[in-house]
C-alpha cells in the first residue's frame, strides 16, 4: 500500500437539504436537477472566484466525508451485482473524491446558489473547475458505451432513493 | 486556513508520452483525442476494475504533482486575462486536482490503454469514474455560458502548446 502522499484542504462547504446519508439524497445530481443548495467558501478562497458568474455549469469536487469504508467491489444503487469500484460511482472508493456538475445560479460574495446538488448538507468542497463541453463533454457523434448501466431505468429523472433502501445499500457488507 | 483534513493515495501512475511540464502537453485531452497513453494500476487495487471494459469512456483524477506554487489568480494559457483560479483550468490550485475524460482503449490485467491524454508521464492517478452522459453530460437543450471562454478560439482541435509558450506561462508569476 502506498503511503498517503498528498493531503486536500476545503475550500468551503456544501449546504443542502439533505441532513444524513440515510435522507433521500438523490443518487445523481444531473437527475435531480431542481434540487437546490448553497457553497459557501471560505473567505481565505473568495479571491478565486473571479469571473466564474459568467459559467452556467461548474463542476464541484468533494469529499465523502461520512464514508468509513473503503471497498474494492461493492453493489451499485441501480443494480444487483457487485462491480468494481472504478466501474460505479459508490462512495466507498479508495480515495473519497466525489464530482458533480451543477448549475450555478447566483454568487454573492462567497456564497454560490446552485442547483442539482447530490451531497450531504455539510460536504467539504476542495475544488470548483468551470464546465466547458469541449473540455467535459464527448461529441454526440462520438460512440459511447456505459456497460452495465445500459440497462433500462426507470424513466423519472427525478427518481429518489427511499430512505430504507438508501440505508440498506449503504450499511451493506459485500464481498 | 484549515487544516489538511483529507489525504489521497496514488491507485497507480498515468504513462504519457509527455516526460515534463515543458513538453508538449495538450492543453485539454478532449482537443487531442489520438494522443495514447498507459494507466498502470497498483496491484493491491487491480480487483476494482471490474466490468470497467465495458466503458467507452472514463473520467481520471489524478495530482498535479509537478505543481508546487498555489494562486488565487492567474492567467489561463487561452487568454491574456488575470482570472480566478475557480474559473480556470490551471494546475496551480488551493487543492492540485486534475480532471480528464479519456476514451478506455484496452484493459489488460491492470493496464488500461487510453486515448485523449493531457498529462505528464508519471503523473499519479487517485480515482477512476465510468463516464456516464446522464451524469455528467449536459443535455443539449440546456444553455450553457461559458463566460470568458466564449471569445473565439483557433479552430485546430489538436491545438498543442508549444514549448516556450508554455514554460513561460508555468514559469510566470502574477498577482
Amino acid at each position: 500500500m502506498k503511503s498517503c502522499n498528498f493531503s486536500l484542504r476545503p475550500i468551503g462547504v456544501i449546504r443542502t437539504p439533505f441532513n444524513g446519508v440515510d435522507d433521500q439524497v438523490p443518487i445523481q445530481g444531473r437527475l435531480s436537477p431542481e434540487t437546490q443548495g448553497e457553497i459557501h467558501i471560505y473567505p481565505e478562497f473568495i479571491d478565486g472566484l473571479k469571473d466564474i458568474e459568467g459559467f452556467s455549469h461548474i463542476i464541484l469536487f468533494y469529499i465523502f466525508h461520512k464514508t468509513a469504508v473503503m471497498k474494492l467491489r461493492a453493489r451499485p444503487y441501480m443494480d444487483s451485482v457487485i462491480r468494481g469500484i472504478f466501474s460505479i460511482r459508490s462512495p466507498h472508493r479508495p480515495n473519497r473524491i466525489g464530482m458533480t456538475i451543477v448549475q450555478l445560479l447566483t454568487v454573492d460574495d462567497g456564497v454560490l446558489k446552485i442547483s442539482g446538488v447530490d451531497m450531504v448538507d455539510g460536504t467539504p468542497l476542495v475544488d470548483i473547475k468551470p464546465y466547458n463541453p469541449r473540455f467535459d463533454g464527448i461529441d454526440q457523434n462520438e460512440p459511447i458505451r456505459t456497460g452495465w448501466m445500459e440497462k433500462p431505468v426507470e424513466k423519472d429523472g427525478n427518481r429518489r432513493i427511499t430512505i430504507n433502501s438508501r440505508k440498506q445499500w449503504l450499511h451493506e457488507q459485500d464481498t
